[in-house]
């Protein structure tokens, strides 16, 4: 039952009518403070996937929460007729510290205006509640105007996504028949640049651990047994500093045997896209690209796999000093992952790696060692160039087929495990301070990406 | 005035008698959570220099609080008399964190029965609350049995020593003709071991600075920015993985250039102690001497400089896991230094060294920079050979002449300041946890601590 021009029209003008309501919607969702890597707010999460249930009854969808052993998944299904697409997006955020760098409440989101442009400003404004919310929205315009979605819908909504989503792959073995679609949607990713939007189809995969080093059995005294004792931060930075060698490649130990060469079409389409990294560099105060110093920037940051320390505590850190010799240093490292880098390999260099600084008196304990590989999308399926077309149509410039940085790891998922086909199209720009302190949406993302699920729903149910 | 031996009997058995309400005065002073670090706890540190005022006026002394920039000193006049001993100590204390690994609360201080005997357990215990009141008591006894001190004493007590001392060299210029005195004794040092009392001769001086590495002007999201962005942390455990190498020696600049070769009858006598290396680390869990492999391990806690990292900290650090690419990382940094190293020469090429393992895109600050150099003691005084005797007498072995791992600044300033010798005798052991969690001073030397100083003030007064 696919719209007609004439009824895409009527939609999109519904949507630009709208707004407000559609605005006041998403503020309330992002009141909640549905951290969901902190324990203290598990009833938030909880709170959010509720909400999300009634607005998704409030469209007619059949909704309902269901239980994992982690945070529940949040599932609803609505309307009929082919394609059936299945819907994603994720309601839990990531932590506010340092709360001090906010210059608001993370959680009294606010629309504010800056030097760019009118902003939603809140934790989730743009990952991932602000970039669901265009999806509902649209869905919610259009059944207003046609009484109907066009095609069948199933909506399936993470509380788990910035938690390394530990239950879902559980899930989707345990549930695939109920979320098996013809398509994915996913709607955590960001425009190529202020008006270009992007379909990614390549997607660099994820590995977090954590290592803690372990000297003696409590802090000591540095004028007892400075010299004498080994400090446990001395091994960490050590083996930390070793990962990478002065050309900014990583030295672990094969971790490039299983990382392709660019094609040469994907090489000049990317160069085609003359990327600004000078620009982009300097929008937060840097000036050269810092990865592997053979590498283009846009490889470095869409086709390179990287190594990173994403944060290190070990000894006395308050003010003043303590000279203390830590019993214990601790780092989280992360690995974004491409081509066929399986995460169990390169996490056992790693341990490899680290164990190879440990002197004698020294243990190391590695409790996580959670992974994902990297996403590759076929785009033969018509559905991807139907898709891009209808973006073009939003958006000043045409919409291209990129890398991405970021890991969505549920992407490949849905790939291996449910057999589907996945458009990731998102409206989050890279100025949004996603995952830091003061992030934001912007409110033309919001009013824009509501408009282009709209259009994609459209071509999709015409095709 | 000096004691004859019979009164010296009749001053230690009345310190055997008395020790409980001792132990009550120095309860009271650890109630007091006089941490000098923290701005939160001002009004303590400033209550613990009252008590301590009160303590003094209650032996008959002349005291006051004197007001400094920072934390007040309290100095105080007792007894007529040669020679005029100036008697130092501190009331701060240090922080407390990690609380949770504390198993009592360290300002409700206890006496605890443990596998090594009874112990007083609360911060400042043995640092130094629990040392300076040795004294006290040993002056309490000796003006209840005789009337006075057997010579005349002023005491001067810091609280600002966990904080580094910035106003004491200010002041020690400012107030020299008050607290001038023949000799000086400092109580804030330890036992050699167990059994054997220990004058320290040689100390270790301390530069303490922290490093702060500013990257991007915000915290970055790993999945936009890894691979292309520097990392700070990445160029943090750069810079301090070099400052030792392989061989644990340290590499900065003419770091060792000041450093003296010990003496070869030093090296004998140390030698002569036999010290148990082995036990000594055994205590911590630890087994190998982690310093530079060409020393002995006691030339590594008492006559070789070191470079340690007591705190690191960068991105995030909480439960769970954020892939951010944090904008700066910090490490708090100090050097023991030795001979004639000059702090100043040892921070500067601190900076240098650091500075030389920053890219372009980052900045690195040094807010702190403070330090002393080490003290050696020329024990030609004859009152050295007479306390050294005078400690003989009460303790199972000899006392000997020793080095100490710690810095004690004091020392050197009343030495270059006020030109005096400085003997520095003290009853803490290797295992009072002091500056970590669950600080303890061993209930015996409390005891044979305050009957030490009465030995002493004998000696020194009968000379």
């Amino acid at each position: 039952m696919p719209l007609d021009p004439a009824p895409l029209d009527a939609v999109l003008a519904r949507i630009d009518a709208s707004l407000d309501p559609a605005l006041d919607r998403l503020m309330a969702f992002l009141r909640i403070p549905s951290i969901s890597t902190d324990p203290a707010f598990n009833a938030d999460v909880d709170r959010a996937a509720d909400w999300l249930v009634a607005e998704l009854q409030s469209l007619g969808a059949e909704a309902s929460k269901r239980p994992t052993p982690g945070h529940p998944m949040v599932v609803g299904h609505l309307g009929e007729g082919k394609p059936h697409l299945l819907f994603y997006g994720h309601y839990d955020v990531q932590p506010v510290d340092p709360l001090n760098l906010w210059h608001r409440d993370p959680f009294d989101p606010a629309i504010e205006d800056t030097d760019k442009g009118r902003v939603i400003r809140a934790r989730g404004a743009a990952d991932d509640k602000g970039q669901l919310m265009t999806f509902l929205e649209a869905c919610r315009a259009i059944i207003a105007e046609q009484g109907a979605l066009p095609c069948r819908v199933t909506f399936f909504f993470e509380g788990e996504e910035e938690s390394g989503s530990p239950s879902l792959i559980p899930y989707l073995h345990a549930h695939g028949d109920e979320l098996r679609a013809d398509l994915a949607l996913i709607c955590d990713t960001g425009l190529y640049d202020h008006d270009t939007p992007s379909i990614a189809t390549q997607l660099r995969g994820l590995l977090a651990e954590e290592v803690t080093i372990t000297a003696a059995n409590k802090d000591l005294h540095s004028g007892s047994f400075g010299g004498i004792a080994i400090n446990p931060i001395r091994v960490l930075t050590r083996a930390l500093a070793a990962m990478h060698d002065d050309t900014g490649r990583v030295t672990l130990d094969e971790f490039y045997d299983d990382v392709p060469e660019l094609p040469d079409a994907q090489r000049g389409q990317w160069q085609a896209l003359a990327f600004d990294h000078a620009g982009f560099l300097g929008d937060v105060g840097l000036s050269l690209p810092a990865g592997e110093q053979d590498r283009t920037p846009l490889e470095m940051i869409w086709s390179r796999p990287t190594a990173e320390v994403n944060g290190i505590w070990g000894g006395y850190t308050g003010d003043g000093f303590k000279t203390v010799l830590p019993s214990k240093a601790s780092a989280k490292v992360s690995f974004r992952l491409v081509g066929q880098q399986d995460p169990d390999k390169i996490h056992a260099a790693f341990v490899k790696h680290i164990e190879s600084f440990l002197p004698p008196d020294c243990t190391a304990a590695f409790p996580m060692g959670r992974g994902a590989g990297a996403s590759v999308m076929s785009i033969d399926n018509p559905a991807f160039e139907q898709a891009r077309r209808a973006l073009s149509a939003e958006w000043p410039r045409p919409a291209v087929f990129a890398g991405c940085g970021g890991s969505i790891p549920v992407a490949g998922h849905f790939q291996s495990i449910l057999g589907m086909d996945v458009i990731l199209a998102g409206w989050g720009k890279d100025d949004d301070q996603i995952h830091s302190p003061n992030e934001k949406y912007d409110l033309r993302s919001f009013h824009k990406g509501i408009r282009s699920w709209a259009r994609v729903l459209d071509a999709l149910a015409k095709a």
